[in-house]
């Protein structure tokens, strides 16, 4: 494994890796994971999904300024170099991109990729300007690294939508791969955030996979639920906790995260069906999902 | 020469191209100019700058729909493809990319490449939204056919400007080649829109070059001459022509696109300096420029 911080390395790096497979007659295959850090074992699935299917790994840690609002936790961000290098070497990982702000950004930025529509709701509406450093950094991200997939934790649902549209949109050469979300044992989502929680309000934040789960049921099992029915259910379970302050709770259509209507019956969707929500606990958010397919019964 | 309207079969063929060559263990070089057809010798030079730098030059025609206002003329922006491929074809092109506007855009794009600054001023500000469509389509192409190099006419000064930045900011993987404008004998900057003129007209738009070597032979030589001064002499002799109507002549730094006080004296000026007008003949808008290199003389 080689730890690289810089851009043109890792351009030469590659340039040369790929330069060689073909000599050989072989198309080089790069997998690529962009994190922030803080890896945790829902990185690792990622990393092992990228190592199963290429032949070259990428991770990069970058906690990007530029999807920070102003009043957000980008100066304490959590960061843990050493645990993060045996995570990657642990996961086969070929190459660490670890690069400064100041290489990532030597000037502001006047350029940004925005995806409009779908960053107007959920963690759009609550974080402005969030997904525009995202889909940025990341262009820069996939510029930098030009590899055949990119992984992304279905954990972050609008990420993966929002990313998945840029691609699409701007013709960029590469497979979008969302990996399912890994949870603890008790049902937490894995987060980095997760370390922020104390530890009565770790408990608490389990009402965000128990009321996830219920409006699962609900919708897979009651025959008459209407996503009102499901949300206001949702709503109540998380209001139930006394330590929980809801930001947002929606139902949507994925990955196009169009709104539905509230009188539609959750069994009469087609396609993918989003139940996202977005809850604080003391100072720190939590974001968690579950995604249906269903079956658009009449 | 190969024509092909499909970027999937752009790509395939690039691919199949660059790994040939990589299996010899050369790396190919591709050069790429992207246009929006109706080609004329400003294009010529553009293809032959690409033609000598590269292994394989690849064309690309597509009006633009999206870089378009809702009054300008992209209905009536004109074509004529069989003399495009004849001139391609003089020009040693390997491979035209001719797309339809649905290849292009399948669905109404949600994303957009944003340059914010550069774009406020000089044709930003006459043509609102005209940028975001020129670097998304740009960033498109870039995408598309993964050239070393692209070329761009010095005629567009602005668009050469925010193309660099853009690049510069999203670590594009692509040396941006700025050529110089090519005139007509009697100094009329070639464009695909001269053939809008009336032959009144035509006569009239000689204005354009007029005034900006006077511009320049005052900047170069007049001791005490301030931008202001310039300036004011420039929007005279622009205005001395009746059938010629001013949108903007400006003088900024270049390619930073920065202002620059009215008072300082054009010979003070450090690095390039842009001279650019833009007049209306008729319906038809044309522009021009000049980049001067000035010493910062005290």
């Amino acid at each position: 494994m080689i730890v690289l911080t810089e851009i043109k390395d890792v351009r030469e790096h590659l340039r040369a890796e790929r330069f060689a497979a073909a000599k050989e007659g072989r198309e080089l295959q790069i997998g690529f994971v962009p994190t922030m850090g803080y890896l945790h074992e829902g990185h690792a699935s990622l990393l092992r999904s990228a190592r199963m299917d290429n032949d070259l790994v990428v991770l990069s840690i970058f906690v990007n300024p530029i999807q920070f609002g102003p009043n957000e936790d980008f100066d304490r961000y959590p960061r843990d170099s050493d645990k993060d290098m045996a995570l990657a070497k642990r996961e086969g990982v070929d190459i660490v991109f670890l690069p400064s702000v100041d290489e990532m950004y030597p000037q502001p930025t006047k350029t940004r990729i925005l995806v409009s529509e779908l960053t107007d709701h959920l963690c759009g509406a609550t974080r402005p300007g969030h997904f525009d450093g995202v889909t940025t950094v990341v262009g820069k991200l996939l510029h930098i690294v030009a590899p055949h997939r990119a992984y992304f934790g279905q954990k972050d649902a609008q990420q993966v939508a929002v990313v998945t549209q840029m691609v699409i949109d701007l013709n960029m050469d590469v497979e979008i791969v969302p990996c399912p979300i890994v949870r603890e044992e008790d049902g937490l989502a894995l987060s980095s955030r997760n370390v922020y929680l104390t530890p009565e309000e770790r408990q608490a934040a389990l009402v965000l996979s128990r009321s996830l789960r219920q409006a699962e049921q609900m919708a897979r099992e009651r025959e008459g639920a209407t996503v009102a029915h499901i949300l206001q259910e949702l709503v109540r379970t998380i209001e139930s906790e006394p330590a929980a302050s809801l930001d947002y709770a929606e139902i949507r259509s994925f990955p196009s995260l169009a709104s539905l209507p509230g009188s539609m019956r959750a069994k009469e969707a087609e396609g993918k069906l989003l139940i996202a929500i977005a809850v604080k606990f003391g100072t720190t958010r939590l974001i968690d999902n579950v995604i249906l397919t269903m079956e658009g019964e009449k």
